[in-house]
């Protein structure tokens, strides 16, 4: 049994859907550990992780309509507004979605299903380097 | 130190919270571990896992109106609209609830609270048969 | 490897965002294990974790009143009833945030980022004593 921890940093673009599928992929296969899993952890609050779909782009895009109109850009609407009226949004954003996603790892495979791909959810109006944090456990 | 990971298949019915509680109990203890973790993963975008009030099933009705209501079958609200009017919400719906779950094990039992059982959400209008990865990693 | 399960309690206060951070940091410095993961599992299904900003208060008020709005304690909406009004509001927004959260440990650090608290966030109108597993796997 094994433990590795590796620090990925992700270039994002504004409010949109980015695919780190093949990038965590690598990791996990470039690792020493066969069978396991691997749990990604994202070191901020106004970004998240998530699987989605991976085929049609347009499921990605409603998506983000869902999001807008859920968690409005309305600064009446929040106190916390001196970082900008798109932070407080973020925060909410990256609370209804997931902070962690942990998966399971066979034959240095992670076990997608065929339709699912991994995505960094950048929730502000300007692109960012995000710090992902990828934690192998296994033998 | 040891880990295993096991498939399972699950029958749902439509837009339905099924119990897979005893399922994954008898799983953990079949299992050649004593005390660890256990996660679940499902292989799809349209239907999720919950954690949810085991007792009064009127729980699961009220959860399932309260998610008709946030995100609505109705094809003016999306983009992706080619595997049906379910199909979209299905996924938003997924999103919001949870693609894997961890719950330790102590004594080759999951510590569930008292109230709590683990629920397959089937969030499409017909009946599938799901992929969960059983994955137990411990002593 | 090696494999500790401890289960602490939290007292809560009425629908509030309880920092546990320290508690947690604490936990898992005074444990043997040096690298590897720690999960948090909490035994309720109307409270729940999140990670969440911890710089500006306002934050966490934002949070609270967006959920308000959301989940509204409204009986008309829900079959539910018995155990309150704030029953069923609290089981959805438990739903909607996390049963557990699983965070990297390296060098016996929790890898929180720098703006990242951990919150038991109560959602019953009364405080309660809450349990949370902290499982800590690793070497």
């Amino acid at each position: 049994m094994a433990i590795e921890n590796e620090t990925i940093l992700i270039k994002t673009s504004a409010k949109s859907l980015n695919d780190i599928t093949l990038r965590i992929k690598e990791q996990v296969r470039s690792s020493n550990i066969q069978d396991g899993i691997c749990t990604l952890f994202i070191k901020h609050t106004s970004a998240s992780l998530i699987i989605q779909e991976n085929a049609d782009p347009s499921v990605l895009r409603d998506i983000e309509n869902f999001f807008k109109k859920l968690v409005p850009e309305n600064n009446d609407l929040y106190v916390h507004t001196a970082e900008g009226s798109d932070d407080m949004p973020a925060h909410i954003r990256s609370l209804l979605t997931n902070t962690h996603l942990s998966i399971p790892i066979i034959n240095k495979e992670l076990q997608l299903g065929t339709w699912q791909g991994i995505y960094l959810y950048e929730h502000r109006n300007h692109f960012h380097e995000r710090k992902v944090i990828v934690n192998i456990i296994g033998e």
